[in-house]
């Protein structure tokens, strides 16, 4: 079994020059059977022939920009304007792969540091300009979509040149990375001190350090390393009244931690612009396996029994059967029919893959930490598949996003969401949104694939990711995820109603963007959009930050 | 060695009847050698002979507020009002010692629920009366001051009624408990379900849960238990707007996470009656210990170490030499003699006494957790002192503040103040502190004691937490405070100009309240103050709730 599942499916990685990666001929040969696939392969329209509109913004602005920043950092070709045109998610690649409905900005600007980017935001307030802040672009909620907001123009306010490591203190293990860094860079840099962040989202080739801290990632390894909000000792950012520097102490009661407003804030409530985190010493040891419980109620206990009884390891993460069963048919037809033959000798009904990966300073705590996660997993009777199949996952976590140009080519509609709740309700929780996707992505009596896997455990609760793989509808594929997603997140949102406590977060990874914003409502309350609203203006009083995301509904005009 | 040191000295407990506690004649002695004691004691005014004026409450809104709550919980009475009248400060407790001074609220009013929390909150918009949230009244910053910010009058929002275990979900660990009820209680309650909370600041005994989470309180154990915003799985609370309830589930990523606003609003971002927080099972073993270590450096260097390799006890508390010393003494004249004589003789030079508690389920958790710290603390050459010590520490931690009474009768200016930084400046931090106590509070040429401890630590840094043993200044015992607590302020928020990261942070566990106000834009920034005000702006419009506290700057009229 090579790459798993999700994670072969998200994004479209071929902007950075990756390129699509293709899938097997038993993958396509199975997916063929299962969901139906294009007999031609439907490529996307070339950059040349999408329709591109003039630049909108005003000569004063541009030569302002210009002087500021120099010539080279103020891009306005067809292209350049493109290549920042939104983000990932299934509607901004359909529409690029289309040719049309694709909101593209007025011009691209690359500041040389946090003075430059404070700069820039106060020259935009004077013209009322909308600034849609960038990193790596992965964002699959619309967060970075171009979107005007009753301004005049929009530019894209890109960090790339954002990427230094301004210090590391070895002492206090707290390293400041500029927004802009990307997150390879970012371990890279760290490594030669020694260190790691220890945060890999799926999107972590691509992504930024300011990026994560924005929408408040959560990584593959965050069950050992937290969330990153949680490894934010202090922020930097960048806002149209004024810099804002937060952060003094690993810990105060010093009022409401504003470190997690700014965080989180979507590039809405400011651009950050550097970034204190805490890091670890890079773990010199390190074991990967996996191991198949026999169905999704056992495996959620057994997940749940590790993250109560804190012996999770660093990264936990377990498919229902239909992500296991397509993980199996991915990685090709021999090892697939070998591991259903070993599953079934063991009497493995409904086989649920769980990966479980250890990272440690010693062998002696590797081992130590290993053992009392095995011990506790022993009452569940896993099936140990052994540790090639874990490093496999490892080695291929982050390759998956490339075959999804493949997919796309072949008229599948892949897409993904996400929640977390608490563990009483999980499962419940995992049923009423697969039976809503399952329902709404039918299409010519052809069955969806829709799968789900856990991969943040928390001793509370955990969250919820699916992956759908469904046949497209040609007649309306945007409206055909639209559908799915609404009726989903829906049944997210609403499952108990009247009471906060209890439902499924609106979003547990992915933020909210545009997106989401229909039921951040449901999720806040009015009291929490009031207060949202008043945070947003006082720190952006014209709007001119990422319009329409998070907090407000502008609608592109 | 019984009781050690700060906790000595927090707070008068007698309001509670729990009453006053002798120290032991050898301690009295050791005292008036040191830093001078008052040759006859100098009890507090009865509470009679307070200066109380009349209640100011307009008669419409008392008659509203009696057909709301009924008779028996809309209390008038001198006394009864007195007993809300403020916190446990020094100048709280002088003020109140000496009769005059003491800020009291004209009404004291005992909502039955949440529903009745937010039908108080809308009949006092209505009629523009403050409304001071009080919980257990242990605020040692002035958060429970009865200030009226330019209102007509100013009632106190007793919660006590508000003591409900409102559910317990034995599956997902998550408990919800009313903002009213008292930290032994709530203990109480989950112990017949089997959990823990683990949260045991030294206000354990009178604090409640709902001032726990508007303080962002921190526990002696929250080094195994992480401090209590960290718990809060989700918040109810009751606004002038109307009621917000946020937390659908143990992380999100649907924008800023709004519950770190509402936890940490000193009850001027509106009233929390409701916390679901995150529970443990009971820990069924534990040992406590302790050792000392020779010099504070060393000291440091050992807790940063076990912070930093995931070793640290659930309780792990160094005492500076200072600190080691009083208790020591305060044991006891022989226990003190035989200390010193052992420690002499392992060639111990400056004593610092380090306590470690470790609570699990089974006793090889506990055992293999205690391992690892004490393998990690071997090479900076510990001396144990056993578990006797220890067990004593535990029994004694809460029992403290009841000897504070004793010292102000007899003379002492005795006080604590606290922050929190990164390891790197960790050291430098105390001593700048040290040295602006040590030089504001000498009086006739007699040095004060000035003691300090790390409670909390973390990956990145810890807390230090300061208590002063001081002779009165007789003319100005107010001012003799003030000027040590502004020295010693300025030195932690102003140790670095220019640098937001790197410095102390104004409180790590005490809170805002009135107290650290002045220095609130230093830690947050301008910005930071906008933000906090147009938040507060947006759920309490008229400003009544918690005048003075936190955000605002309004002064007793």
């Amino acid at each position: 079994m090579s790459d798993s599942i999700d994670h072969t499916l998200r994004g479209s990685w071929a902007p950075s020059g990756a390129g699509a990666a293709p899938l097997s001929a038993h993958a396509m040969r199975w997916l063929r059977q299962r969901i139906g696939l294009s007999e031609a392969p439907t490529p996307a329209v070339p950059p040349s022939l999408i329709d591109v509109s003039e630049t909108a913004l005003p000569q004063v602005v541009s030569s302002e920009l210009v002087a500021l920043l120099g010539e080279n950092h103020v891009l306005t070709e067809t292209g350049q304007r493109l290549g920042r045109a939104g983000g990932l998610s299934y509607g901004d690649l359909m529409r690029r792969r289309g040719g049309n409905g694709v909101a593209v900005p007025d011009a691209v600007v690359l500041p040389a540091d946090p003075e430059q980017v404070q700069r820039v935001l106060e020259l935009c307030a004077r013209h009322d300009i909308a600034v849609v802040p960038f990193g790596g672009g992965t964002s699959v909620v619309g967060g970075v979509s171009s979107l005007r907001g009753g301004k005049v123009a929009v530019i894209v306010l890109d960090l790339a040149r954002l990427n230094r490591l301004v210090s590391v203190d070895p002492v206090s293990h707290v390293a400041v990375l500029q927004g802009g860094m990307r997150a390879p860079d970012a371990e890279a840099l760290l490594a030669a001190h020694g260190f790691t962040l220890g945060h890999f989202p799926q999107s972590f080739e691509r992504a930024t350090i300011g990026g994560f801290a924005a929408t408040r990632s959560a990584g593959q390894a965050s069950a050992g390393h937290g969330r990153f909000e949680g490894m934010v000792e202090g922020v930097r950012a960048a806002t149209p009244v004024g810099e804002w520097r937060l952060g003094t102490a690993p810990a105060s009661a010093a009022g409401p931690d504003l470190r997690q407003l700014a965080v989180g804030g979507e590039g809405a409530l400011g651009v950050i612009t550097e970034v204190a985190l805490r890091v670890r010493p890079a773990p010199v040891h390190s074991r990967y396996e996996a191991v198949v419980l026999d169905g999704w109620q056992v495996g959620a206990e057994a997940v749940r029994t590790l993250a109560q009884s804190r012996t999770l390891a660093d990264v936990t993460r377990l498919s229902d059967a239909d992500e296991t069963e397509v993980g199996f048919e991915f990685s090709g037809g021999m090892k697939a029919r070998a591991l259903r033959t070993l599953l079934r000798g063991r009497r493995m009904h409904e086989p649920c893959m769980l990966v479980l990966g250890w990272e440690a300073a010693s062998r002696r705590e590797l081992d130590e930490r290993r053992d009392a996660t095995l011990r506790a997993l022993r009452r569940f009777r896993p099936v140990r598949l052994g540790g090639k199949v874990g490093e496999s996952w490892r080695a291929n976590r982050f390759s998956g996003p490339r075959q999804r140009d493949t997919l796309l080519d072949h008229g599948v509609c892949v897409e993904t969401l996400e929640t977390a709740t608490h563990w009483a309700g999980l499962s419940e929780l995992r049923s009423a949104v697969r039976a809503a996707l399952l329902r709404t992505l039918e299409v010519d009596g052809r069955t969806p694939i829709v799968m789900c896997h856990v991969s943040h455990a928390y001793e509370t609760g955990a969250s919820l990711y699916f992956t759908v793989l469904a046949g497209r509808d040609q007649q309306d594929p945007l409206g055909q995820w639209q559908r799915a997603k609404q009726a989903a997140t829906d049944a997210i949102v609403e499952r108990t109603p009247g009471r906060a406590m209890g439902r499924g977060t609106l979003t547990h990874q992915h933020a909210v963007g545009t997106d989401h914003q229909p039921w951040l409502a449901d999720e806040i309350g009015s009291v929490g959009v009031q207060v949202l609203t008043a945070a947003k203006k006082a720190v952006d009083p014209t709007g001119i930050l990422n319009p329409g995301k998070l907090v407000d509904r502008w609608q592109e005009e």
